[in-house]
């Protein structure tokens, strides 16, 4: 009841102040029936079952992984395919009711919270897997596909889908969000993965990004290691692995709205399907791990192992915090120093050559312990401490809930804001072991707080915008791949400046003139 | 007097209105009051020399390289700085009078003809290169920079800037038309290079698409080949070229304002500098050329060569029409058959076994007199065909006019639409030798026509909208790197849907609400 009146109250504003001298009588009339009209509309497009108004679906749908608060919208809603999500926007557009797209929620920067109020689009029920061309690798996903869904889909097709953000995300919230993960070094981030979108603006209208159907080309060197027999009698390897050796759009047909819509967050519209750039499983993997004397001796390796050319898949740092804990949590053993986690992809032959490359590498530099293995299970258990470290960093405190902040500077000031940041925790008694995708400039603080405690909240709020601006200061950016959501639009008007700001606001208003597109998230409301 | 005339016209639209029933004598004295001020105020910012009336002048920036007709723009400013473009721009605002940004006008789709007059901004002033990072990989440069220029200033540092679309273009213009050219197989396109953009609006707003100074990062990877010593005494190359290996931008903050201006051939802003990604010179350059049986061998071959991982810097294709006319025109005697000229870059001793792999496969597609040179001398040698191949078909029928068309379409596809283009070329009696940089789906028909024969424009614009829609079919695109401009803005139309067209003009309409910046390109005029 008190939602009702609550939605009614959004459905009626208007006409509120218009019948204010009227009787209350008429004018919860009035209100229960648009009420009614509006929810009925909801029903006829989508069914009973797509529209939920009970108290613990929006509690679910109203908050991600992060520490900003629930905010659960008025009603979910379901939609099992585009018409059914753009009749709703029409419905939403015409009752100036604002729509919140929601994937899995497992966003960093509180970017689904109906900050006011409004109507969540819940995808999950478009979960089909579209249009494998394997011969092209590519493919299209509705929202409801998460990237282990779609790998899994794609298991006996000699294909994948590396972009990997940690959770099992939705791939079409992936898009939405600019997600990249531990797989980018290699393979790349959403951006350079998303080859198309299908997008429902705020009013209803269905757009695809790079025209209906398209799937730009790129140019796709898959390759397998060659080798030829020497006059002296050896083998030499004289093609090494180029997945990714072209992977260039080439199309200049008019404005980029792939990449305009790639990383809005939901606030230029509902992204409905997602045409997908795939890559070639590799024929093996090794997994290696190695602990360094130093920041700077593990960041050092980094750069040299990017520098010689191997093509590693992943190369994680953690910093000895965040060691210590994983081996409190997973009865480890690692030394409690910086310690970098790597990945190689590759023919089975050039492995052994990635992997010694690397082991030369980070012995010149000081690592040691350098350990590696081929089959899976040695594999999982090396990097073991790495896929736990979430949960190892939220044992350091039970009770406590983790929030994980991210910024992104250039590798070569990487230990310097690593050990600069470390100071600050401790000066500033925040638990916030490091992990980072070192290969990128990208890391990690896993802030364990205990939400309880406003006060702490409140320097973990201080501590991650010094964070973003020791960032910004290193020519770096406030978030490398979480985005901006709630948490970092102050942040993102220091990083671009008033005037990119006022264009990014402007091409919201084209795209979006009522303002019912996930409002309030990346830009700042305005003031009137 | 006329130009005076007809400036002052499009100065005093309105006023003319209002005044239509006062006396002539008023009217004019006020147009004439009108323009002094416009013109003084220009003459205020840049200088005398910075404002030009002159016929010439006009009319040599009224057209670039295609065959659409000359259309001079009223004025050509020529800014030394952002400051003056920006004010310069205000002016234009104040007066509503159009602005055409102007490079080089090298262009090849009518991009800087001023079809509803106004006021040029040539940016050949402003030719500094700025802000050169050697250990970073990059550089800003001003509009007035040509690449050739950038790459004789980069001469000394070991760095060069690959993008080459073949004319000495201003790397800012190649940056708004989003070019590409013979490298873009193994180095990308502009929209791949382009790092950040300092961008003035049409009310004289200075953006960076970027924010202010940043350079968002990217993981460079830059390898030269290592020996290892295997235990028979073989040498096993164990790291193979990877300069592209990882190029991929990190950041999730905020709209991705650079990718929209990239491409946006003037209609959006002024760009006034952009931050490009630089590469390492390569250690040793080799050339090759090879003769196939057919279109399908040649393309084949190029699959098969960046399937096979060698990083091919440049795979270039001209058909058996335009072969015979290089013969001709540079005394070579090539086989009159469908030719690949290549080139690869890397170190020394990787080279022999790039050369050595596309040898093989080129033999095993039916390739023959595969001819390759190290030396600069013999390498620009066997490349002369392909350099002159615009001079070459410009002599197929002298006193003519050449004209360069353009689609991309997926690589599978287009031994078939190279067949069935050179069809309709006969069919047509047209003259139209096929370039191609094969190794993106991505080819160009040299169309050589008389400019003063009607009736042969009609049948070569009737061919070049039935190749982009044959394109179109086949999944591509109707431009792959000559852009829209006044030429292609229905097969835009066509390829995008009306909806995103729809949403593109809103993108328009948002950063220039008053349609000044170089009207009617990409987006065809509005029916009122």
């Amino acid at each position: 009841m008190l939602l009702s009146l609550s939605l009614s109250r959004r459905l009626l504003p208007h006409r509120h102040c218009a019948l204010q001298c009227r009787n209350i009588k008429s004018e919860n009339v009035a209100r229960s029936a648009a009420l009614d009209s509006v929810l009925s509309a909801f029903r006829s497009i989508c069914g009973e079952d797509g529209v939920s108004l009970g108290e613990a679906v929006r509690e679910q749908h109203g908050k991600d992984e992060s520490v900003h608060r629930c905010r659960p919208p008025d009603v979910v809603l379901f939609p099992r395919c585009v018409e059914e999500v753009s009749a709703l926007a029409k419905v939403c557009n015409n009752h100036h009711l604002p729509i919140i797209p929601f994937g899995t929620g497992t966003g960093l920067e509180g970017g689904v919270g109906a900050v006011k109020g409004g109507v969540c689009f819940s995808l999950r029920n478009m979960d089909q897997v579209l249009d494998l061309h394997q011969e092209d690798f590519d493919v299209t996903v509705e929202p409801g596909v998460t990237r282990k869904a779609l790998n899994s889909y794609l298991r006996d097709t000699g294909l994948w889908f590396p972009v990997d953000p940690g959770a099992d995300a939705s791939v079409c919230g992936m898009a939405a969000t600019s997600a990249s993960g531990t797989n980018a070094v290699r393979y790349g981030t959403m951006r350079e993965n998303t080859l198309n979108l299908e997008v429902v603006l705020a009013d209803g209208t269905i757009i695809h990004t790079a025209g209906k159907g398209r799937r730009p080309r790129y140019t796709i060197s898959v390759c397998t290691l060659k080798y030829a027999v020497l006059p002296s009698g050896g083998l030499n390897a004289i093609a090494f692995l180029f997945y990714l050796l072209s992977i260039f759009r080439k199309t200049s047909a008019g404005y980029n709205l792939t990449n305009l819509f790639v990383g809005s967050e939901g606030t230029l519209g509902i992204i409905t399907k997602t045409t997908l750039r795939l890559y070639g499983i590799p024929e093996a993997v090794v997994s290696a791990v190695c602990s360094f004397p130093s920041v700077q001796a593990a960041v050092d390796s980094t750069v040299q192992v990017l520098q010689s050319g191997v093509p590693i898949a992943r190369i994680e740092f953690l910093d000895d915090v965040m060691i210590d804990a994983c081996n409190r949590f997973s009865s480890l053993s690692y030394p409690v120093t910086p310690t970098l986690f790597l990945e190689f992809h590759g023919s089975e032959r050039s492995l052994e050559e990635q992997v010694n490359t690397t082991e030369d590498i980070t012995q010149s530099n000081g690592g040691s312990d350098f350990q590696w293995a081929r089959d899976a299970e040695t594999r999982n258990r090396l990097w073991k401490a790495r896929h736990d470290a979430w949960y190892a960093a939220l044992a350091l405190r039970p009770g406590c809930k983790a929030y994980a902040t991210d910024v992104c500077v250039p590798l070569s000031r990487l230990p310097q804001i690593i050990v600069e940041t470390k100071e600050d925790l401790i000066e500033n008694r925040l638990t916030g072991p490091i992990a980072g995708h070192v290969g990128d400039g990208n890391f990690h603080c896993l802030m364990v707080v205990d939400p309880n405690d406003p006060e702490e909240l409140h320097r973990v709020h201080l501590f991650t915008e010094r964070l973003a601006r020791r960032a910004l200061t290193m020519d770096g950016t406030c978030t490398g791949e979480h985005g901006v959501g709630l948490g970092k639009r102050v942040l993102l008007c220091e990083e671009m400046g008033p005037m990119a700001i006022q264009v990014m606001q402007g091409l919201k208003d084209a795209l979006d003139p009522k303002g019912l597109m996930n409002p309030e998230k990346i830009l700042q409301p305005r003031v009137l």
